[in-house]
């Protein structure tokens, strides 16, 4: 039985469009068509417009006076930027706080990586799991600051990690072998892992800018 | 000759505050009298009113309903968590970019820290050299990212130091060392002189709360 929408339009539109930039189909740079996209929505220009105002706020979209709005793009040394500080905060806290990262949590995530069947495909089980497993190294910090400035930059990351679409075998592997090594208390073969893998990712990415 | 002051009311007021706070001249949790404070300045009610909601924008003064003002308050747990950051900017970037730490601003700050006279007074030249230490060291990053989420705490990192009163010619004392660690190419011993410093400062704060 399908269920109902309780999100409002404007709601429902801001999530589909938040979703479709942080999945990077639509690309970083691309131009809006307003009318298009209202048409495609079935919704009329107005809450279309509110929704891109919200984005635009969000920095996920930029509006340029008299021509229109444009999906966030980044220069390659943002992006160096970016990935800079996913690789410190990340790597501060898996060294700082190793002891107390949720073994728990993490024998859950490793047995649903494992659970996948088509270990090629990015489907959405592997970017929650992504998701989860970075998330988890961040929060055990319990630092307010912390976490909050990582996740000024997350969005970002998310939108980064999504234009490179052929390491998804890979990166599954790579978070096996750090979830792993964690449980297994190995903290310099994870910190190694993990740091690998944020050079490999990033080199990735920054050959596409 | 006296110079004229070209700010408005509103900004001179704003000003006056904000540095009162930062000084903490006005202590952390202290109330505001609205009118009495509009006495001493001698201003009206509303662009006092003005200044302090500014000031509750950027976090450095808090409003409760129906009570009124009061300058911004820590926990225990925030002053750790703000000293946390401190120290992992700090020492990334004293780390990480130690080569690029530009050697011809630094000893100009030495020799500045040579010259005070009163090595005992917690004067607005000591602030001045301290601050100039600390941003030296993050912005060689040239991230943009890690110098606005510094930027985000600093004003708070000025608060807490301004708590302990008794530790200015320490200080000074550390700043020197670490300077001159840093110009004879001892990067080691400059990590181990920046970590040192910013532990004995936290500690003397953590004490307070």
């Amino acid at each position: 039985m399908k269920r109902i929408v309780k999100e409002s339009i404007g709601e429902q539109i801001y999530s589909i469009l938040k979703e479709e930039i942080l999945l990077a189909k639509r690309k970083p740079g691309e131009q809006i068509n307003l009318r298009k996209l209202a048409e495609e929505l079935g919704a009329s220009i107005m809450p279309v417009r509110d929704a891109l105002k919200q984005l635009v706020d969000e920095g996920l979209v930029i509006r340029k006076p008299r021509v229109g709005f444009f999906i966030r793009n980044f220069t390659k040394q943002e992006v160096e930027e970016i990935m800079e500080m996913r690789k410190l905060y990340e790597l501060y806290c898996l060294n700082k706080y190793f002891d107390k990262i949720d073994r728990g949590k993490l024998k859950i995530l490793l047995e649903k990586s494992l659970d996948e069947k088509d270990i090629n495909q990015k489907t959405k089980e592997f970017d929650e799991l992504d998701e989860n497993i970075h998330d988890l190294l961040i929060k055990v910090s319990d630092n307010f600051y912390l976490i909050n400035s990582y996740n000024n930059i997350k969005n970002l990351i998310i939108i980064l990690r999504h234009l490179i679409e052929d390491e998804v075998s890979l990166a599954r592997e790579e978070h096996t072998l750090l979830i792993r090594a964690i449980l297994e208390g190995n903290k310099e073969r994870a910190i190694e892992i993990l740091e690998n893998h944020i050079d490999r990712v990033t080199n990735a990415i920054i050959k596409l800018f």
